[in-house]
């Protein structure tokens, strides 16, 4: 049988979707790079200082704990779960879509008792419905999802530092699908374990995710009464392999190592700011030419909606698998449906990382203007990119009177 | 700060540990490969299927559930024994070194009842020490680790699955450091559940922790009562990404699986008893030449010699760590020490995958030669190089005879 498996030949795609994002090929070039064993005085050293020096920066944290953890950001929900929480403690997950979903529904795994504060899919959750959920009780725990990229909603997080402080709760926050395309800051916005993805708007390749735990966090994990119940995401442990002491816990994925400096380095050569306003001005340009061609984003409120990824409803008539088939097949452009409940109803289209750029931009409307009139949906001729290049020009004149 | 933080600069190392061990330039290349999503229709179909295709072939099983987890070896360690464990259960672990210890460990943080059946460091545990142990006992779970590569001692697998038989249990083994480099062979030997490491003798990067199942362990995985206390390293969910189904799990990393992919294409073109009997030869050599410069090794027992690392024992009044750091100074070739009790007492050798080859032991004992000189421990000039050409032309010899 393996005599018929051949030589691997991918598909050229561009990935247009809420990740894995396009790979710079700067970052390919720091991969190949010779590996060396994960205890060589140099990985040891010089390579894991640099990684959290530079990881540090994109947290925005003094935090010493900070560090990728050697799993996709589904890991990261883990860690950030099964470490402060245990037998006798409570929390409050906001759930307003798949992926924070996926974090109340790790958290109940645990002995801790669990309330999951909802909202509908397409909304951010009230921070008074979760002030609400809160009354009374002896919270450990608050979670939330930064960018729910399953709806594109970007949820109120100082809202929810509020509440939490005003509940003495830790905040826990998913920034998988956020960080470095949307302002966070771990420190100023005092964010007590912030977790992310390597393969977003970091755009490294997938398989690391990197985890940032505040003093009061560490605390809350030292003094455990018993041991986390995964020993692969024990914080109390990977801390000391990433702290001082370096004493090994398990070897990292290297060459993804590798990857993961050299686009920490990109962010840095670009700065923080700098990318957060190149995430907004595509995403506003991307925006108005897909409405303007006719689709409606799928968050009504603007300000609930996220900056790297943008839904948008799939119109009565037209069928949403087979316009994302022939983007594929056609053009070799990966854009995302929706899943679960949404499945079929949205499309999801990601600019985050190395792939939030204008000519992504400008490739994704007239392709997709193409297919949709395929597929039988009436589109103005052109709108779309009309309105596109109208939201650059429009963003230059801005940056020019500043 | 990141100013300072510049081009990625690794030391060209030749990795002799026990893993990582070095990769050949056809992973690299396939792991350059254009990345495509995770969702991709490509990626789920064929890229999938044919991984599992392969790696089917080097567990030697048709196990349907067989494929690449999303971290570590150590988190093969932790799936193989979260899932099958629950409260009211009960498990034997052989515990004869650090990694053995290690699942014992991730054993205990389940609800089940675990009894460590132990060996001295350097011997394997004793499959009557296990039937005692087990005797009267209801047991669900018999663990195992095949190759222990912090002594270098390998277990007597089918002693142990006999035991298991007798008690009605599964039998778990850890295999990360002996896959594709010595013989196992999962459904003849009828292990349960196998795992391993995709850095060891397969020689892909670190990242993934290959797993497979047999119809019995899957069958007491789906019989839970409770949920797994992992969501990331839940069988029931990964096996429905990895099944038929292909649901949506996480992210995994695609890069590894490509490379991964290609390292098991190299094993199916050379052949596994090919690729064993290789192993064998480059070990038998490096062992000759090391015994021949007055080097003693760790494992007493010859049928209870890893064929991956070789251990031997620091000689008396030689600096372990001194010797390995001039190794790596002035040779830029990296073999491990001890740890935990062995510290400072053994060098382990580690000939695996792309590194166990002629011409790595042929450069090892001169280099390590010239190293002990300097450190002050009398070598016979040149024995450990004449040890292993006569142990090579023996092997030729023996080959052509047959």
């Amino acid at each position: 049988m393996s005599d018929f498996i051949g030589e691997l030949l991918p598909p050229d795609r561009l990935m247009l979707t809420p990740g894995p994002s396009s790979i710079h090929p700067r970052i390919y070039r720091a991969m190949m790079s010779t590996m060396v064993g994960h205890l060589d005085p140099w990985f040891l050293n010089m390579m894991m200082n640099e990684v959290q020096v530079l990881l540090r920066q994109v947290f925005r944290t003094e935090n010493r704990t900070t560090f990728p953890i050697s799993s996709s950001g589904s890991g990261g929900i883990e860690a950030s779960m099964l470490n402060p929480l245990e037998e006798g403690d409570e929390a409050l997950i906001c759930v307003n879509g798949a992926f924070s979903q996926r974090m109340a529904e790790i958290a109940e795994r645990t002995p801790a008792r669990i309330t999951r504060v909802t909202a509908p899919y397409g909304r951010a959750v009230d921070p008074e419905d979760l002030r609400r959920a809160g009354k009374g009780k002896k919270i450990k725990v608050v979670g939330a999802t930064h960018g729910e990229s399953s709806t594109s909603v970007a949820s109120p997080l100082d809202e929810y530092r509020k509440v939490a402080d005003e509940l003495g709760a830790l905040l826990v926050v998913d920034c998988v699908s956020t960080l470095a395309g949307m302002p966070i800051d771990v420190d100023r916005q005092r964010i007590d374990i912030c977790f992310s993805g390597s393969q977003k708007a970091l755009s490294a390749p997938p398989g690391l995710s990197p985890i940032t735990v505040s003093p009061a966090g560490e605390e809350a994990i030292r003094n455990r009464k018993t041991k986390v119940q995964s020993w692969y995401f024990d914080l109390t442990t990977t801390m000391n392999y990433w702290g001082k002491e370096r004493t090994y816990h398990h070897t990292p994925a290297i060459p993804l190592l590798y990857a993961f400096r050299e686009a920490l380095r990109m962010v840095a050569e670009e700065g923080l700011e700098a990318r957060w306003e190149r995430h907004r001005s595509n995403q506003r340009a991307a925006l108005a030419g897909l409405e303007a061609m006719g689709l409606k984003p799928f968050v009504e409120n603007p300000a609930e909606r996220m900056i790297t990824v943008t839904a948008v409803q799939v119109p009565a008539g037209v069928d949403g698998k087979a316009v994302q088939q022939q983007l594929l097949d056609e053009f070799n452009i990966e854009i995302a449906g929706g899943f679960g409940p949404l499945k079929g109803k949205i499309w999801r289209v990601g600019l985050m990382g190395n792939t939030s750029q204008q000519r992504n931009v400008l490739l994704l409307l007239p392709t997709l203007e193409k297919v949709l009139t395929d597929q039988g949906f009436q589109v103005p001729a052109g709108a779309g990119v009309a309105a596109a290049i109208r939201s650059y020009s429009e963003s230059r004149l801005a940056a020019a009177v500043k």
